[in-house]
């Protein structure tokens, strides 16, 4: 739609460059337009929502088949809501952005920076005995943070738009535990839809909210080597339900706070496939999110331009039949500039059709992720629609690879010092806050971020005593 | 979900008492929850918001399949945004929500009232020619007012929800014509879907937007004889786009504004369905967007439970073949108090079955909105597709049958005095602000609302001229 923005020939390198490439390929590739004028919030353009409302349907479906049910919660959150949990509201208060009405006085409202205090004091009028639990919602929503570091669309904004957030509410530690699990499942499949493989690491108990069990986060691998969180699911314990005063009578008639979890995402799951999968022509999206999957342009010349569009829309019709997401490009543009478009925009497969092609009774077929060509035979269209799944899972593929490559161990700080650049190491751990802290000294930015989520024997590789964790040490975003 | 919440015995009479009615009913049905503490701003709760969530599925595949694109802009406006039209600035400025972060000294950002300031700027970058247009785009997002009259909830709230506008641009007065066309054709679809005949009315120049060239309005009649705006169809002409420098090149390089339409709408369907089909039982939902469409209730002794409950089962697999949204009701509840919760909530048909349906092969079938009772063969469930048909078809009917018996004509005054109570008047009207506003006089509230379609020679019900137009007149909320 825009004319005027920049070009795919101005991308940067993705490898060297890839700040720079990710801000540009966001607005070539018309995903956001970052030209509104307020810092850290952007448009969302035609294309770039249509792959989000792709992601969020996926992740609907998901939890809606399993029985979570969706609800809306006002933007708005009075200050009376904040304060009930002052910890929650010590660690947001400076990123909140304040909402009044011109006559009032002073503000006594915020845009909510998080679901917890729009939804908790509602959690404690609606849940009142065992028959109310397990509670289980969630919402799709904007959040809102006046952050004060760099802004970067679809992964530090000020409105954090197309965010989700579950909710859920329990009788028992146990009951909570069986949904935190049930969580991870949810994960894996979103992974497995987006082609995205991840990093998931248990945080320690330093880095968990305020009274809460124990979190669970995701990390992506970034082009850089840099690792950026990519979602959570936080066991909450009994620790806001304290706060906010969420009791239930249990069957015996004995009064007791709910245990809950929580877990939250958004667009970053978008910048993460974005980040991972393009290369230096612009976006390579995954088939099961792309809005167009294949896109024909004809090559014609005069003499043959009916034959050929004619023969395009047959195509067409046919891939609609097999429900590919099909495009026909008729616009009055030279063949290699269409390429060009629909290349940065990450279609994951082109379909060239000219007299040659309609001679041989043939399509010419090139593949985003590969620049391979291949024909394929008018009565064997179907192909098509194997040739996508091939696709998404030789990018899951291709990512896992990656990611698999730039995954190390490093027995020693040496090792460490020396592997850390561009990858993700595994060391051992005691397990203490003092190594935690202390492995931060390796370089600037470098942070132990997690540690696996199954144990083993090792030695710390900060102070040498017996390590039963392994920990992930990386650059974060 | 709620357990404490007023019980549908507490409901209202709702032709006597309508406007408690409809708080009573949304809050037991649970559409929303009213008790999140901020004045105009509500709690949707799942069965609610499932039902606005079908309603907003049929307007995305309505649009989208028209071409129009969904989009996203962020929720807070810059005030220089705003200031570009002064007149619309004018008009919102009091109600405005201002916004800011804890440092900044002035708020100099506010939530959305309405889309133009937030979008039209950027009109102004991404418009340059004829290439460019027509633009077609639409979003589905909060609005936010700070009302100082009397809120309702989906009806006047603080923070509209599930709002949604299109916006388009175009080379030529007639083109823009031509799309607001389009545009009742969308409602057309809307009103039938939603069981939810209207009234259509264009609003005479001094109503319109400054500088516009005209407005169609649609209007829900209440069971008070009142009508609710709900949707508008705006021409803008190039007022705006002379505003936001909404500029293009026509294909001899000469250069124009845009011609722009705008319309919206979004929770206030839901109440016209709640407030039109509604009775003192609760809701009646058409098929179309009942969450269940039929629940099916278990009639059992100890003795027979395990027979009954399999038998429901079985008969719940049965209609999810034919596609019927269908809930099986297994809480350990009266059958009685079971048909009453599904009666608040307005689910269109009960389907009751016990030992002495299961020998005589059937299911006994209630429906909603007449409480008609049935048998159906097991061996003949189809029918029950059927029948939703028919009751979609039905309300439909009764409810344009009861919009066309509250709507009179008037000759005289003292005609339209008379029957003005609980009725739409339709009156011979001369076209002038003067009599437009000499209608008020005729009792508290009574408004002329606008104007038929079609004109029609007659006499104006105020000064006795001759006139072309027939108007409406009724109270308005």
């Amino acid at each position: 739609m825009p004319e005027d923005i920049e070009k795919a020939n101005e991308l940067s390198a993705k490898k060297s460059e890839f700040s720079n490439w990710y801000s540009q390929a966001l607005q070539v590739a018309e995903i956001i337009d970052k030209r509104y004028n307020v810092k850290g919030m952007n448009v969302w353009m035609p294309y770039g929502y249509s792959i989000m409302m792709a992601i969020k349907k996926f992740w609907d479906d998901l939890f809606q088949k399993d029985g979570i049910k969706e609800m809306y919660f006002p933007l708005i959150v009075p200050l009376e809501y904040c304060e009930q949990n002052e910890s929650w509201w010590e660690g947001f208060k400076n990123e909140a952005f304040w909402v009044k009405g011109l006559e009032e006085k002073k503000a006594t409202h915020i845009l909510r920076p998080t679901g917890e205090p729009a939804m908790y004091p509602m959690f404690s009028i609606w849940i009142r005995s065992s028959n109310n639990l397990p509670f289980r919602i969630y919402e799709t929503v904007s959040s809102f943070r006046y952050e004060t570091s760099h802004t970067r669309p679809l992964i530090r904004d000020r409105e954090i738009t197309v965010w989700h957030e579950i909710h859920t509410a329990h009788e028992s530690k146990e009951d909570a535990e069986d949904e935190a699990k049930k969580h991870e499942g949810f994960y894996d499949e979103i992974w497995e839809f987006l082609a995205l493989p991840s990093i998931k690491v248990r945080k320690p108990q330093w880095e968990v909210f305020p009274g809460a069990v124990g979190a669970i986060e995701y990390y992506s691998l970034m082009p850089t080597g840099r690792v950026m969180e990519n979602g959570s699911i936080n066991n909450l314990g009994q620790a806001y339900a304290k706060k906010f005063n969420i009791k239930f009578k249990n069957e015996k008639g004995k009064e007791d706070f709910v245990w809950q979890i929580c877990t939250g995402n958004g667009a970053r799951l978008l910048a993460g496939v974005i980040a991972v999968h393009g290369d230096d022509r612009g976006l390579v999206l995954p088939p099961n999110i792309a809005p167009i999957q294949a896109v024909i342009v004809p090559i014609y010349s005069k003499k043959d331009m009916d034959k050929v569009i004619k023969e395009c829309e047959n195509v067409k019709k046919e891939l609609e039949k097999e429900c590919v997401r099909v495009h026909l490009d008729l616009r009055k543009e030279f063949p290699g500039s269409k390429f060009y478009d629909w290349e940065i925009k990450g279609v994951p497969l082109r379909i060239e059709i000219g007299s040659r092609d309609i001679s041989q009774k043939q399509v010419t077929v090139v593949r985003r992720d590969t620049l391979s060509k291949e024909a394929i035979l008018n009565n064997e269209l179907k192909k098509i629609r194997t040739l996508l799944d091939q696709i998404q899972n030789d990018l899951l593929k291709k990512a896992q690879e990656n990611l698999d490559k730039h995954t190390k161990t490093a027995a020693m700080k040496t090792e460490l010092e020396k592997k850390i650049k561009g990858n993700l190491v595994k060391v051992g751990w005691c397990g203490s806050g003092d190594c935690w802290d202390n492995i931060k000294e390796i370089a600037e930015g470098v942070e132990l971020f997690g540690a696996d989520l199954k144990q083993k024997k090792g030695t710390c590789i900060i102070c040498g005593k017996v390590s039963n964790e392994v920990g992930y040490v990386a650059r974060t975003y």
